[in-house]
């Protein structure tokens, strides 16, 4: 069914199936639709339930990423969605269904990648369940993690007069996309394009989720979420969430030097993959005014950029773009398509 | 790359990447290679972590399975794990990639059957990933439960002198399953074959996992295990995992009215599918002699049924059917192929 609207239809096949005294006596204080659900475990510890799938020609082709990107990225995927709510991940539980061409070499290098992800956030891979696939590759990732009780930062708190941030650049995986496919066409022809930088392929192949970030925010985020589909549809379901009406202003988006230099190289649009492009998994949330000084220290601190870019008014949910010339327009809710070149 | 060695790959790619002092420090007092992982949570709980996927033409046909019993099956899977370790389901996260023959009414009748068995066994859904499919339908459930702390129940305690039980009787999937086939070969040709009975049918469509018999046998089982790959290969991990060598009674085997009418309509052997049929999700045990008339006890009071159908004894790791004339063979390690028609 593409375009799969899986918003929409995930809500009419699973909202209000289970009653809400049921669920709450399972624990269950954020259930279906966050970035992560969060069930009451530990006196003092909330757990954080995750599940990201990757499927091969849908979420990735393979000539741009290499066996053990694939399972690198679909860990850091859920490692961003626990990013997204403030906690720190724990326990991962893999999937992978394997297609008749993969041989036990190129599982091996998925594994491999996999552990790298697990390593650097300092996750224990508890299980997995490995079966053929008679088409394509698929890996879901179950990542479960922790965050101190009551303190998971939800996507439903921007109110008006807060402020909008973003804890790093976006775009630069889509910018990576685009250059990895333009050379695979221009190899096929005599056509030459311009070479993507490293900086930009690597954060498509070797995103870095932003647990850190995650946790300076705690506190002080009153909404947050991963760039996982592209800024636009990120700060879209903020709004959504929140009833709120965000406002991001152009001057003020991050903007990485490479990712310029490339567009304006192969006569692209950078605005367009920073608002639409997406796997950036750097976090988009909103704050209150009186803690932009102290979360501007804190990042600096730590040495991770922190931007702010724009604010929240009143009005109905929405999205708008106020432009360098003052006059605004409204974001499109569409989030990133992968294999379309833009 | 089928067949698909699932153990001995996922060793490989998985042992020993992690260090027991980084998965001690995280929890984990179990991990990959058991029915689910152990993490010690709450005081006074761990929780089980499990991870099962379905994949279309690998673990099921759409001739045999209405869309509703995918979803059912799909949790079932899991649960059967959860009570294989004594423990209770809790909270249950789905993925679910879509192929474009899929509609939305399929999806929600997918749906519908995995809420039917989430509420059937106390089960919260809390989270999802829904993705399109180029190819085939694959569901990858996590389902998490809990336990009393350290008294989840493995596979690696059977010892000599202990007898061998299963809680109840195997094989009707197996049959049910051949039946069904068997009346979609027949339909297109003009032979006639005998029509499976219901009971046979259900076992294969809409199983029931053993979460109250493994509860009855926390405290007592020495090593449990659900019978998800067949009775002989359930009885080979236990024998691996514990180093013992199971005797199975023929004659103590229990086979059900239904499924011996069938087999001898058709002309198949009830046997193999006793043995080898998987998917029937009753457990199989060991347990310490002295506790043999309790647990007969306990399960006769909760109307389950508990059949005593062997013994441990010293020797290298294997597992061995004595026959009726007395005599012994080995069993096999062979798991059930679901598609071959036996």
């Amino acid at each position: 069914m593409p375009p799969f609207d899986e918003f929409g239809l995930i809500r009419a096949w699973t909202e209000g199936r289970q009653a809400e005294p049921f669920l709450a006596s399972a624990g269950v204080t954020v259930g279906i639709g966050d970035d992560a659900a969060v069930v009451a475990a530990d006196t003092g510890t909330d757990w954080l339930l995750a599940v990201d799938t990757m499927v091969e020609q849908i979420h990735f082709k393979p000539d741009t990423m290499e066996d053990a990107d694939i399972g690198y990225k679909a860990l850091a995927a859920n490692v961003s969605d626990i990013a997204a709510m403030g906690g720190v991940p724990k326990h991962a539980l893999i999937s992978v269904s394997v297609p008749p061409g993969w041989d036990a070499g190129r599982m091996e290098r998925l594994y491999e990648g996999l552990y790298a992800c697990a390593d650097q956030y300092g996750i224990a891979v508890v299980g997995g369940d490995t079966t053929s696939s008679p088409g394509h590759l698929v890996v879901a990732v179950t990542l479960i993690g922790c965050v101190e009780t009551g303190t998971a930062i939800r996507r439903s708190g921007a109110r008006p007069g807060q402020f909008v941030f973003l804890t790093g650049p976006t775009g630069l995986s889509a910018g990576g996309l685009h250059g990895m496919l333009a050379q695979g066409d221009a190899a096929k022809g005599s056509a030459r394009v311009p070479v993507p930088p490293k900086r930009l392929t690597d954060a498509h192949r070797r995103p870095q989720p932003s647990v850190k970030a995650g946790r300076l925010l705690q506190g002080f985020a009153s909404s947050l979420n991963d760039v996982s589909d592209g800024l636009a549809s990120e700060a879209w379901e903020i709004a959504d969430a929140s009833g709120a009406r965000l406002v991001l202003r152009e001057t003020e988006l991050p903007i990485s030097g490479e990712l310029a230099g490339y567009a304006g190289r192969c006569g692209c649009s950078a605005l367009d993959w920073i608002l639409y492009g997406g796997e950036d998994y750097v976090l988009l949330g909103t704050a209150d005014l009186e803690h932009e000084a102290e979360l501007r220290r804190k990042f600096r601190e730590e040495r991770l950029p922190f931007f702010v870019i724009g604010f929240v008014e009143e009005g109905a949910s929405g999205v708008e773009l106020e432009m360098s010339n003052g006059k605004r327009k409204p974001l499109l809710k569409r989030g990133y398509n992968h294999f379309a070149k833009g």
